[in-house]
């Protein structure tokens, strides 16, 4: 069978279902599906269901420790995808038959109508194109919620309409769900909370990070080439991404607007402080300590909010019209300005691209932050390769780490390279990139090539680079800071 | 000094003022420029011009044999770059001031409105933001081409119109480049043809990938995951793709649209056949054969053509908007569906991305062809790891070399690596291929790593099979194939 649920960054999944289902499967039922949902789900979904086996294929974007580790371990086939393509994948047939729906909603009505919780994704598309919906009401999310959600979706190929959204606060579609009453199986009534984490305090590097951004788009503003009232922003998921986008709060903008995929904390934030005046996104992925704080205010927040389906809060048409500020994060990064976002070593997957894809392609101005180095100081994120491209250097303009900015736009490999050395990398990896582009560029070639020998060169240099700091020099270097 | 030109695939360049300026350089005077295009030039900018040492930096494209080499060389900077973006960076001051534009025209009128030759390109945007405009009247383009362009631009960061493109034969521009009268530093009479090279005949290869995705088509149309009607149809540049498009003249598909970005001979073959309704481009590049014969039909073309300025043609919005099937070229294809279209062995650029990028992301089948093989079939094209990535393995749908076609869509990694090496590879390099995902997959990890001793395997391998086919043991296999 082939299973969608609704459910976008571990917001507005259904949790009910799930966990029956993967109780029979305990009980030693064969029981496998194909599922496809938003994006990220709950631990309900991608952690019981995939441990319990019924997990055989996933789409396009999990986030989750056991569904990962399966996944890694070739026992479920994942294909990680740009999230705004899916519900364009669902309607033209290219998934299959949709044999259930599964859809949490805050309240459903004698039409069928289904009001979403949470988040949207590709909730409708699932509900339109599913032979059997089912939904759980899930009473924990405040009715109240009814209103945010702006549900429009273009046709199937060859539609020829225009997505009718020229500012992130255009209402262009109806505020539920449409289903016809005899596709709905069974209405299931829970009371769970989204299985959403805590949020960590800003650290001193995406402070650093958040600080980079923001002079830079004064600078912008400053030279011309941005407008003072700047165009919408969006931003990426995660502890970072929030702590950069926070990073507003400090600063003189205000009117701003948010167009994104996830509406995090700091965009309840920014609206409370009237930094921001207006969010879109497609899922409300709020931490567990903020989201009570935000339903005591929904009436406040209501009208400053929109969830969309993903296929327009990630439209590549909308995107590039609104001429987006698109802040995302890297794993790593090569010295072309090309970005791995969803690799480790090349063949381990993390999460998924998402929409990030969707928006570093099409935005006026695509940003990706990333910390210099990882494990504790021993990888550097500026690398001579990506292990994996996610996105191409002609999709990152921009590149910051808590050393500093680089604005790759308009430059060659080369100058790129030199760019993101010098004001990027940690310095105790400078040297040994320094090394690797000055023997690539002695090689000539418009940029620096991939020659296998080359890549393990680096590889021991870096090797030596962390040999030599464990080894007893250790001290002095202390010693010398002391001084 | 920035200067930017009209040009685009060959076609619609300036050709007398860049001459005069080469001769200058020639005679010993030091002039030294940024040269924006919309897409590549003839000889007289990118040969001319930057063998007397003109040109420092090159933005963004190119397809001559002396700035490749130069570019090579680092002589000579050079920044590939999305197409649809240029007009884009132009706007919003990316590349600072432009200094002047030299656009050829097939008139001006008193006004000061230009009516462009056989490509727009970025032309009527470097008229809008550059500070003197030199206009090349070339009399060998026919004034009759009046009335094709169709010339529309959105405004800068941050507008909010929508491109109202809804089919590719909507007119919603002018016919001409509006420019203010005191900007116009000369007006140069000229009577020299575009430098468009022969198309070679179509030979067995393209025609066999033409097959395939005629058939593909077919079959998509059957499982109801295309409509009847297709939609518009993009195609790359160059022989093959102008080959690969000629397969439509042998379908059943009437009543066909083109919304592209270079309109080759085989579009008008198409039109002529009444295969092909409507065709939008940037550019007329015709083989010189072709363009006598074009201009003596011009009546019965002139209705059925657009040329619309690169940012139209390439627009993300109306490329997701009219879903596109989007058939490109590659020089390389990995094993998990990475696209590699414009580097030799990672560190030498061919020619650019041009406008690929914009129509492999946002269409809705993107398509890559390529030969199984390169260097007489020395080297696979169907690789483990690409040198470089153009285009991620989001980007593209299905790969099409001679021996069959890779259906990539909702497959993992590993699912993609068999069709490749089973459908798509050259059965000598299939073992090899075999060989490296069985040691990869032994591995774990959800696909293939880049581990460079694997690379290595790899190109070992390929040595030997390059070393056995040139042994004496070849005789032998002769002998068989004459029993």
């Amino acid at each position: 069978m082939t299973v969608g649920t609704s459910g976008f960054s571990i917001a507005g999944y259904p949790k009910a279902v799930p966990t029956a289902l993967a109780r029979r499967a305990e009980k030693g039922e064969r029981i496998k599906i194909t599922l496809i949902t938003g994006a990220s789900v709950g631990d309900e979904i991608d952690g019981q269901l995939a441990r319990a086996g019924v997990i055989a294929r996933r789409y396009p974007y999990q986030s989750n420790k056991s569904m990962r580790d399966l996944i890694n371990d070739n026992e479920i086939a994942y294909v990680d995808m740009h999230l705004s393509q899916v519900p364009f994948f669902i309607k033209n047939g290219y998934f299959g038959k949709i044999d259930v729906a599964v859809i949490e909603a805050i309240g459903i009505d004698e039409q069928g109508n289904i009001i979403p919780s949470t988040s949207i994704g590709c909730s409708n598309t699932l509900v339109e194109y599913a032979e059997k919906v089912i939904v759980e009401v899930n009473m924990w999310q405040p009715v109240k919620l009814e209103g945010i959600h702006d549900v429009y979706s273009p046709g199937r190929i060859k539609q020829t309409e225009m997505i009718p959204v020229v500012l992130p606060n255009n209402r262009v579609g109806m505020p539920y769900i449409r289903c016809s009453p005899d596709k709905i199986a069974a209405v299931v009534i829970t009371e769970i909370p989204d299985g959403t984490a805590s949020l960590a305090k800003t650290d001193e590097n995406s402070q650093k990070m958040a600080d980079y951004l923001i002079k830079f788009i004064e600078d912008e503003v400053a030279a011309g080439r941005l407008p003072r009232d700047l165009p919408p922003i969006q931003s990426g998921v995660g502890n970072v991404a929030n702590a950069v986008l926070g990073g507003f709060q400090k600063s003189n903008f205000r009117n701003l607007t948010v167009y994104s995929e996830v509406l995090q904390d700091a965009v309840l934030d920014l609206i409370e402080t009237e930094r921001v005046a207006f969010a879109s996104g497609t899922a409300l992925t709020l931490s567990p300590e903020r989201i009570d704080e935000f339903y005591k205010a929904l009436d406040m927040f209501k009208h400053k909010l929109f969830l969309r389906p993903v296929e327009i809060s990630c439209s590549p048409e909308v995107v590039r019209r609104l001429g987006l500020i698109a802040i995302n994060t890297a794993i790593e990064v090569d010295l072309a300005g090309n970005v791995n976002s969803t690799h480790i070593g090349g063949d381990r997957i993390m999460n998924g691209i998402g929409g990030s894809g969707d928006f570093a392609r099409n935005a006026a101005l695509p940003v990706f932050t990333t910390p210099s180095t990882a494990k504790n100081g021993t990888i550097s994120c500026i690398v001579p390769h990506v292990s994996h491209v996610d996105h191409t250097e002609h999709d990152a303009h921009v590149i910051i780490t808590e050393y500093g900015l680089a604005d790759l736009r308009c430059k060659t490999a080369y100058e790129r390279a030199e760019l993101l050395i010098e004001n990027c990398a940690h310095p105790r990896f400078r040297p040994a990139l320094r090394e690797f582009v000055a023997r690539q560029y002695a090689k000539k070639g418009h940029r620096h090539g991939f020659a296998p020998e080359d890549l393990i060169l680096w590889q021991q240099a870096v090797d030596e680079i962390n040999a030599a700091e464990s080894a007893p020099a250790k001290p002095a270097k202390a010693k010398k800071k002391k001084s």
